[in-house]
This record gives structure tokens, C-alpha cells and sequence, in this order.
């Protein structure tokens, strides 16, 4: 019989891992951009791509975009996704890759360029609108390079006050997400850089602004799950951008840096009630700088429900036990138990059982389908940071 | 004319800093405390030394004790402070020294624990109306060493509960702040790690709780003068810890490791309408391991007032007038031009002025006291960690 | 059959990992030691712990001393030792727990501190002569707090004479071990922070002076698995110190923060030949705070042997393959799927084919030894740092 | 009379900072590189405007290229230079732009491909000859991303392969500087992360090889002043990189972020002869992503001397007799008065003596260069990030 009981396989069916479009389009860093064979040069080939992800594994039916980048005709594109079995999902804003937002956009000292940053923001509220997603994304790339040059505070009103206006604006299903990053464009400060900041901003607008938890946001040290336990108890944790990294921000394969983390964040998810639960959502926000694209989205998603699977097995009653005796080994060792499983073999069987393949990597491998879009798009131009 | 405007020298001569009483004990590593003659062994002594501090400085006229390490009759020490000068600050609880804690105190799993850490704090109230103190500061020492050892959400329900408990029996006058620290004494994760659970769970007590900050508890890298201008903010900035710190929580004299961040905090702080403001006391938390306390404790005082000093200095106007034409290099220069400059023989000078030593160090070494209680105070055990 | 092939299973066999005799005693943070019923009180006792670690695992056949903290009858120890089946160890000496060393030892300014320093030094290694022991470990717990209060070049000049009259003293077969670390007990710089540093120092000394690589001793972010790459490289690897950390060096069981950093460095150990080779010798140094100490131990050297053989599993050839073809996911899928394998079941099979327990964790937990020693070892002073 | 004695002054007069000739165009992060008005379209015009920064600093008497970004008919470029009333300098290799670079370049799997970097290598010493310059400055960009991606040991051994022909190449009076940088563009691992690897890669080519000490390639926490000691100690201190960072290698301007550090490491530099000693070069290596870049080169060379100022007037004997007296606060105020010594009236004079502008930032901005390159540099590609 399988590890995996009937009780963890419907949970994990139920599992859905958004993609983000801009995985597809070539991505660097600030020396290179490489390019690869077949890059998607427009956001329908992007939605091509991702359906491949999910073809293979039934793992990623929604697909993110990001405004302006995405920018076509949005009942095509939507149709597009829906004849290849996903949908469109949440809206991601861009207010880091115009002239105008050098030293700012929501919070920018000048009003006219927060208007027209809010302006930006009830566009993708519109865009919504026609995709049918509910959630728009914010990423607040803005903050100062040099101490002294902003005004911090004043900022943070601000800001305060362009996410009201863009709040209002949202229908009765649809949500804000406000992420917080560490550091990076920015270099001094950043205008939301921990959950601290994102939770108290959002929890001065309402029921509808929840926090998105991007996993390679945090300074060096800190205990992720931790915040990730706060958030679902203080009912804010909106979605997670899953990711990796070793040093900064680097956008690597979700779990390819530190396994045990994100087995650590996703017990805490189930822990908490965040596992397929319609208020967390999963989403990918990664990098292939010089991976192949479309198996280093499939290999994440694996990589997350691999580890959701694991997280499940945690034997919850050993575990509250060895905790109340205090038990140290013993409630490591419970913990450790799960996450040292090998939840493959079972997995694979069950993708089987389902019509899936049982490895998704080799299957995708073996379509073909790399070489052919290699073959196809030529000339264009290839979709990347800032296209 | 001195560069320190009559404006600057009012505001510098409202501040005060809070000393702690166990600066003036000895202090260590893990590995080895080493003794200093002539170190108090007892609250008495203590206050004696905290007093030099003052009397050298003007600076430093109250002396935060610790509890139980300062148990005695606290109308005698309120006296014998008097007699000195000084007053009697904030009280510390400590639930980090007893067996009953190995494994938490306001958030064990057995109730009787609990009740325990909380009749400590209840008792501590008490201490505060003998005292006249209006602050009770809590350092949660607590958390866990190895993932899975702790229901982390759990001990949070019920530290907001202890928490309660403690809230209630303030008097009309007293207050509650809650330190957070990235880690130590726990290893893996700590029930208070950052402001933002310290200010969801003051936030949840009520308006007679604030968030302590100690400016050596973060992870590498944070930006703390933004967590300072957000509490601000928020109007929940109770306390300061000073230190400073190269790696983790050295406890090393503010200022010491970073002068520069000193200022940016401190700019900050009166940027915030922090400054002089009695819903934000200042005080010392640090650790002389290898230095001679006292003069520590002087030298520590004198560059927080130095940085005051330079803080004040910063030509608002035109900071603003830079910052709002996001002219980077001039705003930075403002602020650079008053962290440059010297202000040290203009605050020698105004303390001439007011009948203290210029040289507050230079001062207490002639003075002989350090000789005086190397040789008075012989026999008894010395106070430390733990005493 | 099982997934370790016969050849992994005797590398295995050879493995063997030496425990630190000052795991056994109490151990603690700069705020508190918590004490264990059942403590050793002397080396012997301590010897009998390890031998109970060696007893359930065939793993731990040697313990480390450290001086002056074992000071004992050797020839009485040596002899315990052996009726328990384990034999003495490496020797460390300790220079951070006098009065003199306050301001440092082999680095003082004084030259009667360093004599006194070195003769310690030379005492340990009549000490090794006595227990047939082979290595010298030098920790130098020696720095500065305060930037200017030490010349570091001269201090680095003084170091390099201390060790080669130590160097001078050692026998054909014996040498001297270097370790270095980040940070602590000293809060501003240390003496040997830093691989490169006690790469210089020894190779200044000659062929029987090596780096010892404390695998908790590091900057956060730093590439561990690479140091060992280089150190095996350059022949300069002569012995490891095990344990983990989260945030500084918390000495946690190893491989209890990061699994996965354990995996790869244990794959460089392979792939540079560093296993089973006598020139480097696998060594825990940890505390155990808070959990019980002898099945801290045995988690362990139970975490160190999983390990290994999961990167013994590691299909060199076909990473080779992958990684010639610049195959970036084909190759890390290679390595990860080592890392994913559950080899505990395996291992499990094996030890009971050579009569130990499956589970040591259980068989020890079922042996009665920790109610035996709570009962036995009542009086006396239990052993801690510092005894 | 000046706080600066003859002593010093002599020194500071002798004193030169290298710029990098990329400085003057365009950079930024992955997200977005943001242009400026007037930024060069060549070769040419960088050398004009790094012109600017010597006349009104007499500080920054050499430019260094980088290659191929710099390619153009080097004689009249060196005639350009010397009209200007400066010379070219350091030559910088590029291995990371090329898409046969993407898996590395002197490590590379592929022999080809290693022989086209050393030929690139070539080639710069080619231009080195053409130029005038002594040293050839290499920066390895390389490394992997993923555990298990890349064989780390084979490429150290062929990155000695490589730099071993590469330094057979040089003339006599030539040099290799190789870089070390703790992570970025790669993010797992880096082929030279630290000052170990480069110092001991240069140590096994010869003299001529030394290390260059990029101030913001380490990780967080690292002592820099200390490894300055150390390679000062060595012989091994090729040159400086200089720059500043909150967080990853930011590349802002030198003493922007910690000057306290930037005063710890110049003190080091000049306790160990490193001070205008022909063997240690002074360059910047710095990104203007939002600040101007000319007067962005002002200020930083301007740093540079006014802290190399401060760490010249350190009292030396005082600080060894404090030193030598275990004096922890003695010695650290020594230290500080000369940081917080105001040098900048004493050198404003200084500069007005020389024929120089007391305040070059001020001349500068007043001369009306930047409105006039924006008048004229019309039209054509602005030089940036590969280019």
C-alpha cells in the first residue's frame, strides 16, 4: 500500500501552483541575459508553454501575467489559455521599468507620477476584469539608494495613500496583494521591505489587501515559517511567490537551495490551514537564467508537491505529543521522519493511476516539444525582463 | 559661535538615557565571564556606580533594575538613589534563569509554568509601584532549538494570552514593552524574533503596550532606522535598547560598531518626533565583557548625546529641498555634512558651561573612584549574569 | 537487495566519527546552563557516556579530550577506554578560561602570557604522548571587541611564532590542527577567522600542521561544501568539526538546520577522497542545551552516517555526463535524487546483519542507561564548560 | 595651523585613485537601467569625463578600461588621455558577455572554450602593451547555480591551467590581479569566492600574480580590514576595488554605507605599508544606477582622501602604549578621534593652496560640463553594461 494514504492523495489533488508568464521569457542578470532556442516572443506562446506544465503534471492550471508585458487582447488570450486547458490569473503590475519611476511610483514625492502609478494600477484592475482573475499583485520595487535621500516617512504615507485609491477600485471578488522585498532594485531602503510593513499597510485597507510572501525576500538567517505561521493566524497570508536562493534574491528553483526550508514553510502552511485553502495562494516567481524554461517550471512544481506530500505525512499526533512531553529528539525526530521519506516512488504510481506520467520531466523530454518551438519561433523578439 | 544652535543645546539638554543595572556586573560569553575589582555585589552598589555615570554626565539620571537579580527593599534603594541623584527606571523581568524555563515560560505548554512566569511579571508590577517606575520591559527569552520541537502557532495564542493576563494588572500609569530578538538564547526559532510580531501582539494588548526595540536584534543587513520611522509611525515606539553588534547580539557600547547607523537611527528618531518625547524612553542594554564598566557606560552615553548632537544638525530644509528635486548626491551630502561633522569641543564647551567636566572620561578617571572600589568593595560575590 | 551496494557498504563499515567528551557535560548560552540528572561529574564518566554511543552504532570508536578540562590519571582513562571498547582521542587545549588569556594567549602582547600559553600547548602534547592520541586541536578563542584595541598584524606575527615552537615540539606521528572561526568569543575581530587564515598559518608551519574546518564557523551565505573542495585540493584538510547552525554558531546537532548542506559537503568529502583517508578525521563538537546529551550523540553520528551514504549513492558517472553537457537540471537532478533517497531503511537492515540494534535511538532509549546514571551519579559537580 | 601636518599632507598629495572607465556610462540592476543626459557613446568620451574628476580633484590620475567594451585605436586613445591630463590604466578582461561564456570561461568543461578566454586574455595583455599599462585585472564571473551543476574541483584545477598560461604571457613589468567575490552573477557557487582561493590560485603563479580586494565582494559580517592585514602581511595585496554595500555587492560609492569600515580598512592599509606603495593600486569599481556619474567619481575619490586623511592622523604611539596596556577603551578612543576628526576645512584649504577648488563638487556642478556633454552627446548609443 502507498505512503501516501487516500486522505493525503485528495489533498494533493487538489493542489494548484500558479505560473508566473515571465518564467518563460528570458531572464538574467544585471552583466547577461542569455538567450535560449525558442523563447516565447509574445504572451500567447508563453501560455503555450505553461500548458505543458501543466499537461504534464496537473499541477499548474492558472497562469499569471504581468502588465504592461502582456499586454493583447485579452478575450483571445484567455480563449487561448482555455483551448489549452488553463486559465489566466493573478495580475502583476510593473512600476519599476519606466523613466518616470526612477525614484518612485506610489510613493514618488511627485503627484502626477503617483497618478499616473495608480492610473497604471486600475488598468490591471481592468485587466482583470477581462481575464476574470481575482487578485492583483503588487511589488513595490521602490526605495532609496543612499541614506538621506528619501524622505522615509513621508513615503510611507504615500503609500498609504496611492494603495487606498487603487483599493477602492477593486470589485467585490477581487483582492490586492502587496508583497515586501528585503532589498534590491533599491539598495538603502525599500518602501515595503518585511512583512512587518506589508502587514500593517494592507491591514489599513481592509478585508480585500493581503500579504504575499515571496520566500527569497527576507534577510539572511530569517526563520520563514515562521512568518508564515503569523500571517495565517493574523488571516493575512494572501499568497506565496515560491522561489529559492542562497545569498540575495536570487530566484533559483523553489526547494533547490534549502530543501528542509520549504518543507519547514509547508507544514506550517497545513499546520496553519493554508493548504487548499482559497485565501493562500501558490505561485511560482522564479528565474531560469540558464536552465532550460519550461522543465525548470515543471521541476518546481514537482518540487512543491513533492514536499507538500511530505509535509503531510507528518505524523501530527506523535508530534503534538512528543511537544507537550517536551521531548526534544523525540519531536525532531517525528518531523525529520516525514521529511526523509521518499515520497517518489508513490507519487509517480499515483500520477500513473491519474493518466499523468509518472515522470513528468522524462515525458515532457521526450515530447519534443522543446525542439519544435526552437524550430517555430524564429525572428520576433524574444520575451524577457522588460518584454 | 558654536555650531550647536541654543535650539539644538534645549533639545540635548531634555536628554536622558536610562542605564541598566546589570551593565555595571560582570558579563561574559559562554566560554568565560572574567571578573574587574571592585564590581558591585549588590542593587546598592550597582546604583552607586550608575550614579558616577551622571554626576560625570548629566546624562543618565535613572538606573533600570532587573528582577529577581535586584530584590531588596526597594524604599532603601529608592533612597540611596535619591541621595544620588538618580531615580529608579524601568523594571526587567527574567524568565530565562529558572528550571522551570528550559522549555518557555509566558508561552509553555503546562499551565502551571505559565501562571508562574506570569505572577513573576504580577510581582514585577508590584516592584514598579515601590519603585515609581512606569515601564515594565519584557525580553521573551523563549522559543525552540530543532524544527518541530514547538507548536510555534500554539505558543503564540498563548503568549497573547499570559500577555493579557499581565496587560490587566498595569496601573493607570504604567506601561508594558515587548523586546524582540532575531535569536539567542534559542537557536531556532524565538516567540518575539522581530517588530512585526511585537507590535501584532502590543497591538492586540492595548494602547499601554508598545514594542522595545534593541538595536542589536536583527538579522544581518536590516535597515533598523526604517523600523524605527515605522513604529514612529505607528505610534508604538516604547523603548530603545542601545548596543551595537558586528555579528550577532554582541552587546558591544552603542556606537561602537557602527556610528554611521547610530546616526541614521537617531536622525530618525528625530525626524519621527521621537526625540525628548516621553512615549519613548532611551536606554542602555549592553555588556562590558573586557572593559572597565563604568567608563564604558560613560563613553556610551557620551555618543549617543554626540550623535544627537549631529542628528540635530541636519539641515531639514535643505534635506527637504534635495529630496524633493530627488537630487541623490546633494540630499545624501546634507546628511553626510552633519554626520561629519565634529561636534565634539562644542559639547565639551556647553558642558564647561553648565558646570561638568568637559571631558566626562578624563574626569572620572582622576576622580579615583575606580581604585576607591577596587579596594572598598572586597569579599561577597560579585554580580553577574544570574545575581 | 538493498541500494547500498556492497562497496558502499564497506566505506560505511570504515566510517567512523569522533565525539567530543565536553558533549556529555552540561552546556549552555551566556544566560543560563541547564543542568541534566545523570551528568558526568569526571572524564571517566564521560568516556562511559561515549562508550554507550559507540556501543549502539559501531560508529564512535575514539572521544576527545580537552585539557585542562579531562585533566585525569591518563593511564587509568586510557584504560577505561579500552575495557569500553572505545580509545582516546584528538586533544584539545584550552587557553580561554584564565585570568591571563583575557586580552588573548598565543597572541598576547605580553610574552610571559604567551609562555605560559605555549606551555600549555606543550603539556597537551606530553598529555597526547600519554594517551597515544595523534592530534593537536587548537582553537584560538583570541581577538578583539573594539575596532583600534588590538594590532592585528602583530598579533598574526606573534601567532605564527607561538605555533612553530608548539609545531617544534610535536612527534613524527603527531600534528596540530588549526581551527578557525568567524566570530566569538571575541566580537570585533578573531585571531583565525577565516580558512584562508589558518591555511597561511599552517602551511607556514610544515606538513604535520593542517586546518580543521568547524563546519558552524562561518559568515552567513559562505559556500561550506567548497571550502572542503579547496582545503582537500590543496592538501590542507586535516579534520572536520561537526554540528549546525541557524544563525551563528549555535553548535546544533549536525545536520538538524540544513540536511541538504550537510549532503554536499559530504559529497566533496567523496569526490576529494576525503573519506575513510586517516589524513582527515571526522570529529562533532556540539552542545546540548536542551536536549538529553547521549542521544544527541547518537542522532549524530546516525545523521552523519545517512548522509554519507547518501552521497556514496550519488551516480558520479552520470553527473559527470550531465555536467560535461552543461546539462544544469540533469545534473542537479542527479545529485538531488541521492539526497532524496531514504537510505534509513537499508541501513537499518545492515547494522542488524552485524548484530546492532536497527534503531539505535530506540534500543538505547529501551537500555535503561539515562535512569541507570540519574540514579548513580547523585553528589559531586556535574561537568560543564569550564570543567 | 592645519590639523594635517607637512607628514601627512606629503602623503595625501602622493595619493591616486584609479577610475574605472565604465563608471561614466550607464548601469543598473536586472530590472532596469535608467539613462542619463550627456552619457558617453565611446571610449573617448568616458576618458573626457573621468578627465573631469582629476581636475577638479588632482586625485584620479588613470583611467582603467575593460575590454572589449573599451576597443578603439588605443594610440590616439592614450593621446586623448594624455592631452586630458591623464593615462590609462588597469586593463579589465571580460569573460561573462559572451553567450560561449554561459557555464564559464577559464574553467569551462570545454577546451575550446577555455582557449578563447585566454586568448581574450591575450589580447588584453596585447592592449596592456599598447596602453602603457601594468595590470591586467581579471574578474571570474564564473561559477554554477545548482548543486550538482558543476565538477567545483576540475574547474580550480583548470582555472589554475588557464591563469598559468595567461601569466606566462605577461611582461616583466606587468601583473595579474585576480578578484574574488563572494556570489553574483552566479548563485550557488562562485569559481573564487573568497581571498583563500585567490591567494592561493596567485601563489602558485609567481610574483607577479597578486589579489585584488573588491571592498563589496564579501559576505555579511566579514572583517575586511582584517584580510587587508593579511594580504599586506603576505605580499599578496595586488588592489583595491573600492565601493560600498548595504546588501549584496551593490556597487555604490565607496564610504556611502559604513564609513567607520572604510576608515578601518584605510588605517590597515597604512599600518601595513600599503599607502602609496606602488604594489598595492587604489581603484574605484562603482555603478551610478540614479546618482550622476561624474560628480558621483567626485565624491567618491574625495572620500577616499578625506578617510585616508583620518586613518593618517590616528596617533599611533598613543594607540600601540594603550595597546600594549590592554587599555580596550583607550585604545578604541584613539581610534575613533581621529574618525571623528573633522578633516574636510583643513583639506579644503589644502586644495585651494594647490590651485585646486576648495570644494570640488561645488566647481563642478558650476562649471557647466554636464549641461554642455548633454548639449552634445546626441544621437548614437550611450555606453553601458556591455557596451
Amino acid at each position: 500500500m502507498s505512503i501516501l494514504t487516500p486522505e493525503i492523495l485528495t489533498e494533493l489533488e487538489k493542489q494548484s501552483i500558479e505560473l508566473p508568464s515571465w518564467a518563460f521569457g528570458n531572464s538574467g542578470t544585471r552583466f547577461r541575459v542569455f538567450g535560449t532556442p525558442g523563447t516565447p516572443r509574445d504572451p500567447f506562446e508563453k501560455i503555450s508553454d505553461a500548458a505543458q506544465v501543466h499537461k504534464h503534471t496537473a499541477l499548474a492550471p492558472s497562469v499569471a501575467l504581468h502588465i504592461p508585458w502582456d499586454m493583447c487582447d485579452f478575450g483571445d488570450l484567455r480563449k487561448h489559455a482555455e483551448d489549452l486547458g488553463v486559465r489566466l490569473g493573478t495580475i502583476n503590475s510593473n512600476t519599476f521599468q519606466d523613466e518616470d519611476y526612477k525614484f518612485g511610483a506610489l510613493t514618488h514625492e511627485d503627484a502626477a507620477v503617483r497618478r499616473k502609478a495608480i492610473d497604471h494600477h486600475l488598468e490591471c484592475i481592468e485587466v482583470m476584469d477581462a481575464t476574470g482573475s481575482r487578485d492583483l499583485k503588487i511589488w513595490l520595487a521602490e526605495g532609496s539608494n543612499y541614506p538621506g535621500q528619501a524622505d522615509m516617512r513621508a513615503r510611507q504615507d504615500r503609500l498609504h495613500e496611492s494603495l487606498s485609491t487603487i483599493y477602492a477600485a477593486l470589485g467585490d471578488d477581487q483582492r490586492l496583494v502587496l508583497e515586501y522585498k528585503f532589498f534590491e532594485p533599491s539598495f538603502y531602503h525599500t518602501d515595503v521591505p518585511d512583512w512587518g510593513t506589508s502587514y500593517t499597510q494592507v491591514a489599513a485597507l481592509g478585508e480585500k489587501a493581503m500579504v504575499c510572501l515571496d520566500t527569497g525576500h527576507h534577510a539572511p538567517g530569517t526563520n520563514i515559517e515562521f512568518i508564515v505561521m503569523q500571517l495565517l493566524r493574523l488571516g493575512k497570508l494572501g499568497s506565496f511567490d515560491f522561489n529559492s536562493r542562497f545569498y540575495a534574491d536570487d530566484d533559483l528553483i523553489v526547494g533547490a537551495a534549502d530543501p528542509f526550508q520549504l518543507f519547514r514553510i509547508l507544514f506550517e502552511v497545513v499546520r496553519g490551514g493554508g493548504l487548499n485553502n482559497p485565501d493562500v495562494a501558490f505561485m511560482l516567481d522564479q528565474c531560469h537564467n540558464i536552465e532550460d524554461k519550461i522543465p525548470g517550471q515543471i521541476r518546481s512544481v514537482l518540487n512543491v508537491q513533492e514536499m507538500t506530500a511530505r509535509a503531510l505525512l507528518v505524523d501530527r499526533e506523535a508530534l503534538a505529543a512528543a511537544q507537550s512531553a517536551n521531548d526534544v529528539l523525540g519531536a525532531n525526530a517525528v518531523f525529520m521522519d516525514a521529511f526523509y521519506t521518499d515520497v517518489r516512488p508513490a507519487l509517480a504510481e499515483w500520477r500513473e493511476r491519474r493518466g499523468l506520467p509518472a515522470d513528468p520531466m522524462a515525458a515532457f523530454a521526450a515530447s519534443g516539444y522543446l525542439a519544435q518551438i526552437a524550430a517555430e519561433r524564429v525572428g520576433g523578439t524574444q520575451a524577457g525582463w522588460g518584454a
